[in-house]
């Protein structure tokens, strides 16, 4: 039992193959599934095309928990998949809700990055006149696989130009903070998230928790995602387009 | 549009009647509702029987990020509630995900506690073993309001002895742990969370952010804790006993 627990919650660096065992291990022991005598050969439908991902979460002061730890539970919980936080000093961040989250890597020495992800919060106000932070993005963006958002953080990626031409969602709240930043986006009034090409944005607070697996689905496959979910008693709305928050 | 957002997410202390209409007015943003002329005074249907809480979230290393997120999430947005991080010692806790989140209080000198949460995740076992965590729980379980706790956090409680005779749930993976604290304990095996008197358990990870609005719900109204929901565009099982992951 300790193993599973360490295999799906502690290690971060395993082998692809690795990756489909451990949280099918897990899942396996959860569901009694008629599948656990599976391989863990046959256990991923869509290889990754990289083994190892470096996952970078901006954080900045006022940002939204959930926005943050809903994807980084998922994230986190992939093998192959490594959380980095960051932010443009190294040291602890100050969330909306109080409670401080540290940063281990800054701007300047993080290095590449695969999959990005901005966070909303009421300290999107602020970061939409933060000209390092968008600098930042605007250079990781030349390299990323993937550049995500969840909430409010449309808005910021909207603010540093890189939405523009591209359809995108944000929060249902305050859809017009994002709609001011960039007309030239396609923002998308009904979504749990959207996904346009390596764009993916996701609607307010909980719905990047949906998003975060709609990432695990298309980088490893959608049967990882579910039962990545299903080991975390999570309930995925796993339909980008079903949006019970929808806008008129 | 600014001052809702600062309702909603920053303002942590406000009077009873204000926790109505900063929650309020930040939904009927989102939807629009009909409701939205109500009065404030109107909004709450079961007014507090305190006007101030202390939520204290409890960080030991290896704790379950999203089984800390998810009711910080909640309970942070309700004026209110004001939500503290402690730990053995105040500092960084490194998370199961890795990670740290600041504890800006420690069991000494914290002081009491309306609401305590214990969450789960690896470090689960060994803070089985950890006699001032254990201790402190006892302590707190003289005079807090309620005690809870999200996914294999339970199996703490029971091991402090503080379940015995009562009903309670867990991570369903890891149920025979639980069990096996305490066989006093009348373990549920099909519950998203159990509330027996003061003591309210979650199952796993996930479940603990319909626990912690099922808190809410408890303590200022049905209506309200669904309308913080949608403010989040959190998608509530907000029944207990529904429970897609349950044990046979």
């Amino acid at each position: 039992m300790r193993q599973i627990f360490g295999n799906r919650l502690g290690v971060q660096r395993l082998s692809p193959r690795a990756v489909g065992s451990a949280v099918f291990l897990a899942v396996m022991a959860i569901a009694g599934s008629s599948q656990a005598a599976a391989t863990p050969s046959a256990m991923i439908e869509a290889p990754a095309r990289k083994a190892h991902r470096v996952v970078g979460v901006v954080l900045y002061p006022g940002f939204e928990v959930l926005d943050v730890f809903g994807p980084v539970e998922m994230w986190a919980n992939v093998p192959g998949m490594k959380v980095v936080m960051l932010a443009e000093h190294a040291g602890p961040v100050r969330s909306a809700q109080g409670v401080e989250v540290i940063a281990t890597h800054d701007f300047a020495t993080v290095g590449d990055i695969d999959v990005l992800m901005v966070p909303g919060g009421v300290g999107t106000f602020k970061a939409l006149k933060d000209k390092p932070l968008l600098d930042f993005l605007r250079a990781q963006d030349q390299q990323v696989e993937l550049m995500t958002s969840v909430c409010t953080g449309s808005a910021i990626l909207a603010k540093a130009g890189l939405l523009h031409g591209h359809r995108a969602t944000s929060n249902k709240a305050y859809f017009k903070l994002a709609e001011a930043q960039d007309d030239g986006v396609t923002w998308v009034r009904k979504a749990r998230w959207v996904e346009d090409g390596k764009y993916i944005t996701s609607s307010g607070v909980s719905a990047g928790t949906d998003m975060a697996l709609g990432v695990v689905a298309r980088l490893y496959g959608l049967d990882g995602a579910r039962r990545l979910a299903r080991s975390l008693e999570y309930q995925w709305s796993e339909d980008p387009n079903l949006d019970p928050f929808a806008l008129p």
